[in-house]
């Protein structure tokens, strides 16, 4: 069902500072900035590797607000790993398949993701603790 | 630096349920088992993907005992992501180079990973809260 590894989220108080460091020091790339209004997040993608399933990135994630998912989740955690992405060919069938097994669903359809992407959240609780993201890449332009 | 994410640590407290979870839920197979007493876990690689750059693994990790640095994790925030591990080609390299950089190092010099893996950590509150782990695959036998 994985095709990769998508990305790593990263939750940090201040992007531009993280973003610095991620590049100064691990010499990684920004491919895209966006603002997710519905997420509540500013962001970064930082180019990691391709390979034939799909780019893996760091993403960066700084929450719009206090009040936001991500805000809360800095509030009790601290700055780290807010989130893993795994790249799926098709996300709606890959959450019917997961979803027939039981497993809660924070998204029970596909919402925008970074760079154009479909995604949905698969509930934390039900996969080890892990807040697991599936991502479906928008198709090539022909 | 960076030439792949080479796996997600996932901290768990009952190894073979959680492997049994990944396989079942999103069809991922464990490629090697492992005991690391130096680093106090019983760990499985699941494997992910393939690429130029190599290979993408879920990396399971149970601690040996409540003692362990991932025992402590646990007791601390509960089951969910511990590190990523980020494949590089010259571990010892890389460590100079972060290091001089002022980034503090877990190890000093690399250590045995995960299937023959050299590996080193790099100290989570110098990387924005994430225990940040090097990988060094081992060159393939001629």
């Amino acid at each position: 069902m994985f095709l990769r590894i998508d990305h790593v989220g990263i939750a940090c108080h201040d992007l531009e500072e993280k973003i610095e460091f991620y590049e100064s020091t691990f010499g990684l790339t920004v491919v895209s900035r966006e603002v997710n209004e519905e997420q509540g997040v500013r962001e970064a993608m930082l180019h990691v590797a391709d390979g034939p399933g799909g780019t893996s990135y760091v993403q960066l994630i700084e929450p719009l607000s206090p009040e936001t998912a991500v805000g809360k989740f800095l509030a009790k955690r601290g700055e780290g790993v807010h989130h893993i992405g795994y790249g799926v060919a098709d996300v709606t069938k890959a959450l019917e398949e997961i979803g027939g097994k039981g497993i809660r669903l924070v998204d029970e359809r596909p919402r925008h993701g970074s760079m154009g992407a479909s995604i949905a959240f698969l509930h934390p609780k039900d996969v080890g603790g892990v807040l697991t993201e599936l991502v479906e890449s928008p198709q090539p332009k022909l």
